[in-house]
């Protein structure tokens, strides 16, 4: 049974941890269970996409769509040289652990990373909308989180995850207000204003 | 937004701890991660299915499947009583975190965590597949795994086990071949008379 080959290589998501936290928590997120989370995302949230989606497709492109950091590793969404370095990394892994299934099965999973990747379809926006809004909720639950840790500033964080709106206008609504809240709450010179 | 609510409570299955542990590996596996894993199967194993079964709706299932366990725990396969003892609360646990959700999603999820705990539906029983079938793959390959840590028997574990046929005769002609040649590899007299 070959499939057996890809299911105990793809444990090893499970050590890949991500820069963000969990909710209200100082505990890294790995991929594994950030994945898990984002496909449960898109099954509730799915009436959010501008046009509508293939929700079961939306999930199983969550699924998977992290699985090549297991050679690749995890970059950080704010390291741009970084990320553009690691594209053929990322190819390179996709088609080792992909390879690992029976050709026509790892051939289907290749085509819906690569959907993700490209981000032009409707579910592939919308699921790039989910993976960004995650990382948006943790931080302003966690009074800035990986923001704070990495000086990242409001402009940043805004450009970055401005794509929501590419899936989804009303999450990338929710998710600004958020941010700016956020960035509000955790100035520092307001903050230095309050303490007088 | 009231899907925001339910999107932050489950992020506390990501400290459920399982009785079982990764591949070849110490650390324990919590509830988020395995469901992650299984979802992946299900998308790769369901030719194995004995008569063809909506492979979404697995999917769905084995996402939602252990949300239960956020109020009411991980019971091992092998406590009985406890399992059990365990109905009542992880009906109430169910009604709580759907709660969370607009009462036609909650409705949604309700009825498809039913559907998976009657266990009759193809989908349903695939899913039972799944869901044994994983730590099988885990303790095999950690040498006995939890059955050793908790001197488990060879015929407990194809007992408990033995359900994966009901979803599949071929994922089950593995399992069960995979447990008894583990139990032959770790049995003690055998290892004594290698030493010998």
């Amino acid at each position: 049974m070959q499939q057996i080959v890809f299911i105990k290589e793809i444990d090893k998501l499970k050590y890949i941890l991500r820069k963000s936290k969990l909710f209200n928590s100082n505990r890294h997120e790995n991929d594994a269970e950030h994945s898990w989370h984002l496909a449960l995302m898109a099954m509730v949230l799915v009436e959010h996409a501008d046009e509508p989606v293939n929700m079961s497709k939306v999930i199983k492109m969550l699924l998977i769509h992290d699985l090549v950091e297991i050679d690749a590793g995890d970059v950080f969404l704010f390291d741009t040289p970084t990320r553009l370095d690691n594209v053929s990394a990322e190819t390179a892994a996709a088609e080792r652990i992909f390879g690992l299934l029976p050709e026509d099965q790892g051939q289907e999973i290749m085509e819906l990373w690569r959907e993700f990747e490209i981000a032009q379809s409707l579910e592939a926006r919308f699921a790039h909308a989910l993976d960004r809004l995650e990382p948006v909720l943790q931080n302003t639950s966690n009074k800035g989180g990986s923001w704070k840790e990495f000086n990242i500033s409001q402009d940043q964080v805004i450009e970055k995850n401005s794509c929501i709106h590419q899936g989804s206008q009303s999450l990338w609504t929710f998710a600004e207000s958020l941010i700016k809240e956020c960035f509000q709450n955790e100035d520092p010179k307001k903050a230095a204003n309050l303490e007088k």
